[in-house]
């Protein structure tokens, strides 16, 4: 009883393979596949009666199928008698979708918050949630671990001279800085503004990046549109070098091409998505949230608070 | 208030504009797009304050996308303030995950009821529901509308001598019989034996097809394997020809080519499901549900009992 068994989807199942590895058991016995007309079967391929069930599953792209595997995963937990059903999201999808930013929109990342519950998950654990605010939408508690330390960590190896930390917008100043806390470093902020109406947007640095090492961080980056235009806006106001991370990269579109395309020199991301094998160019090194996710896992499971991850 | 406004996605936006043609409105303004991710991105694009609103959304391949732009639509319609919000699907996705078949296996059919139940949805009105049962998996209102009238009209027309109506297995013969009844034909089961573990099903047939033009009828056609087996069967058993119809053409993998194949002549079907042109042969027939669902709108709109349209 309250035995720990962790499961995997298909979003991610390098990282959940880490995850289990970091704690010493085996992958529990699933199968994940598509009947003929690409409808989900999923079928549990071990008893899990009064156990706690922890499913590794990123709500990546494409979101809507990582979205219904889990929530069908969930149900059949649920029927075959799991005593908690903790989800482990390292990415959540929808998370841009908080609020309405204009009339008649919905807010998914509060369906989504919903959907879940409704399957019947006990539990979330996340990272980097995109609003913090998410945490309100569920009814279940919600356990979210920050990337920012293994960032940190990775940039701290390079022993770099004089760095700067960017925010590459407003709502981004307090991760950059407890980034810069870490790394005992000053920050700079990306002051996007439009002159006029229909007029492109400028981007004004308020901060000295004068011959620093930049590195801009975000949570997510998605098309990379904003993040290479601050790199060369950067380099524009006399900064040595650019260094861009964060922690959940979607990379859709054209990020790719604007990433090499760009003054930064490399670009740090985690593995909570799982980067197909044509993202991972020179320009990009991918850190493990594997045993970040694995000791959260631990503790949740023995009871012990997660925030102690944090310090 | 309690203005009619009806809304498509994007599974089947032909039915739902013969719908809307029939009952003589405007198709309500909404966009359903994608963000570069691919996440789904919503906006309704005119007031529907109290308004009575209807989504024309079939459950079909891809039925994960598909569901959840029903749910996200369901979201944005409850938050702008309609007061019902009608889920009409003409084909109901994951029917065949009705129960468990097996140990630890999820009922996504009642899961996906549930998610509808969640996302705000207070009534739907379904059409040959692959199992009745699925109705009381809903705590809300389900019209169950039926398919069997606008086929046994089409055969009608044919004005065929000597017909028998034969059901594919012993689960579809009340259908099988409702056709009869229309067409004042016999019916023949198909019955499905297992002679030895590990040795090929055989294809019995109980009833009389001798000399006799067959019209095999079920709700769904996935793979059609037991359908132009059914047929091959019926041709040896005497059968003069064989026609094959149902309500819902999931017609996935390998079906196309086993119709083709068979001694099916002709394959009359709904266009509850979006056929793609490739699968619109010479052999396949479609029939449109989209009259029936825009008096069924209409009766429920105004408060009147949908079993009126069975007559
Ligand atoms: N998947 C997505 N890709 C791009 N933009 C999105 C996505 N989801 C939501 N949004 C939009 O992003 C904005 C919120 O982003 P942010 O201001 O960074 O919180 C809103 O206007 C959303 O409509
Ligand atoms: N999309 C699907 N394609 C094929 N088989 C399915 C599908 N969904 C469920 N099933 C299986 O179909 C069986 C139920 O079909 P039926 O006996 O016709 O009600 C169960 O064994 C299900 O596991």
């Amino acid at each position: 009883d309250g035995k720990l068994k962790v499961f995997t989807l298909n979003s991610n199942p390098e990282l959940a393979h880490e995850i289990t590895n970091h704690i010493g058991i085996e992958m529990g016995k699933s199968s994940v596949s598509r009947f003929s007309d690409g409808e989900i079967q999923i079928n549990i391929e071990e008893s899990i009666r009064g156990c706690d069930t922890y499913v590794i599953q990123s709500t990546s792209s494409p979101a809507n199928e990582h979205i219904m595997e889990l929530l069908i995963m969930i149900d059949a937990l649920k029927r075959a008698s799991a005593k908690t059903i903790n989800v482990v999201m390292p990415y959540y999808g929808y998370a841009r979708q908080d609020r309405k930013a204009r009339s008649r929109e919905p807010i998914t990342a509060k369906l989504v918050a919903n959907l879940l519950e409704t399957a019947g998950a006990t539990r979330v654990i996340a990272l980097d949630l995109h609003a913090t605010q998410i945490q309100g939408f569920f009814d279940i508690p919600v356990d979210q671990l920050v990337g920012v330390p293994i960032l940190a960590d990775y940039f701290e190896g390079k022993n770099f001279d004089d760095v700067v930390i960017v925010s590459p917008d407003h709502g981004g100043v307090i991760r950059a800085r407890k980034m810069a806390d870490r790394l005992k470093a000053p920050i700079a902020i990306i002051d996007k503004r439009r002159p006029k109406p229909n007029v492109a947007e400028v981007m004004n640095i308020v901060g000295n990046v004068e011959g620093k090492t930049a590195i801009i961080i975000d949570d997510i980056i998605d098309t990379a549109g904003t993040m290479s235009l601050a790199a060369n806006a950067l380099v524009e106001s006399g900064a040595k070098e650019v260094y861009a991370c964060c922690t959940h990269p979607v990379l859709s579109g054209p990020a790719m091409e604007r990433i090499e395309n760009s003054k930064i020199k490399e670009l740090v991301v985690t593995n909570t998505i799982n980067l197909p094998e044509e993202k991972k160019t020179g320009k990009v090194t991918m850190l493990s949230v594997g045993e970040l996710l694995a000791k959260a896992i631990i503790h949740v499971h023995e009871q012990r608070s997660v925030s102690k991850l944090f310090d």
